[in-house]
């Protein structure tokens, strides 16, 4: 098992009792690539750092649209998965792991226990529920203003940027769900890009042909 | 000048010397209706508190559509005046007094000496912030899963309920900008509204007709 310190940013403002209490609750947990956390759990499981993987939070509409908010990459900490001890956080999410997915769960109980004791612990969860305040507005900005082909090229992007490769193994569908638009508007985009020799699309696959014309959509 | 404890919800967790320096360093501020505070300012001016009026704090795109995020009233806080302190908040906001609007203002060089000294204080940003994230949240849903005609109504429903008056001094622009939509769509739902008996228009009015009417579009 990792480094405590590493895991929980507050574990050198903790007491010896404080660790023993977390070392003895956390456990570790595997999500394979597309498995929902459990509905109602979601708000109260405890705090969750990523060990390896991702896991995505989105909102839900009755008609079913998805809106992904923001991703939760390896040694990050998934916040929202304790909200359930943040009395200002008075909206629910989803969360789902974008790929197979292990993480540590510190239960709501045992951090609810800590949390009570050491006002470093509660501090930790409020700054880190702003910090995805920041993600959400970064979301919410580009949702209302950028415009759809510059939504899909940001995507395509960022997502080569981080995988360190120009082909992406990633749906239209998929990619709907992450931007928060409809399937069939991603494809439209994709599909000119495609005559622009910008990119070239296999079943599931998408080839980055031209990265200098992709940065142009930008 | 009204009580500290009501204005300041840590007030009862500071020292005296604390509360010494606050009692020292706030002043107040009056904004016309329409007043935009100067924008380089709005991240740092400090913690504001609403005496008298409304703030609304709102973002703006390149293209200059206004989204409003929430608006603050009598008595609440104003956080994201304050939102220098607080580095987990990466994103600029714009604030504007909706009437003619008294402010308390903590200046944000205090606020950043009594947070240093005491958690509580610093505890209590990140709260509120927090708190913010649910409204934008909120706010967030409204604007991707309902329909423009809903949040229309619903803006009336509130404002009727609000301001206890079934008269509203406000003109479509007003509302097109407070639900995040354009002027000529607003327009549209309440001539279809006025069609339905449900309003009545007059220049920079809206007469609610039939309340059961109103709230059937929710």
């Amino acid at each position: 098992m990792k480094n405590y310190v590493n895991l929980f940013p507050f574990w050198s403002n903790l007491t010896d009792a404080e660790k023993d209490l977390i070392k003895n609750a956390v456990y570790t947990e595997k999500y394979n690539k597309g498995m929902l956390m459990h509905r109602t759990e979601d708000s109260c499981k405890g705090l969750m750092t990523i060990l390896t993987g991702q896991l995505r939070t989105y909102i839900l509409s009755e008609e079913g649209r998805e809106v992904t908010l923001f991703r939760v990459n390896a040694e990050e900490v998934c916040v929202l998965s304790a909200s359930c001890l943040m009395d200002t956080i008075t909206f629910d999410v989803l969360i789902e792991a974008t790929e197979d997915t292990e993480v540590l769960v510190l239960p709501s109980a045992t951090l609810n226990q800590v949390m009570q004791q050491n006002s470093h612990v509660e501090l930790f969860l409020y700054k880190s529920a702003t910090e995805k305040f920041s993600d959400v507005m970064w979301t919410m900005q580009q949702i209302l203003f950028l415009k759809i082909d510059q939504r899909v090229a940001q995507f395509l992007w960022d997502e080569m940027i981080q995988k360190n490769t120009m082909t992406l193994s990633i749906t239209h569908d998929e990619i709907a769900k992450l931007i928060g638009s409809a399937r069939e508007v991603v494809t439209k985009v994709l599909k000119y890009m495609v005559k622009e020799n910008t990119l070239e699309l296999k079943r599931g696959t998408i080839i980055i042909l031209d990265k200098e014309k992709l940065r142009s959509y930008l």
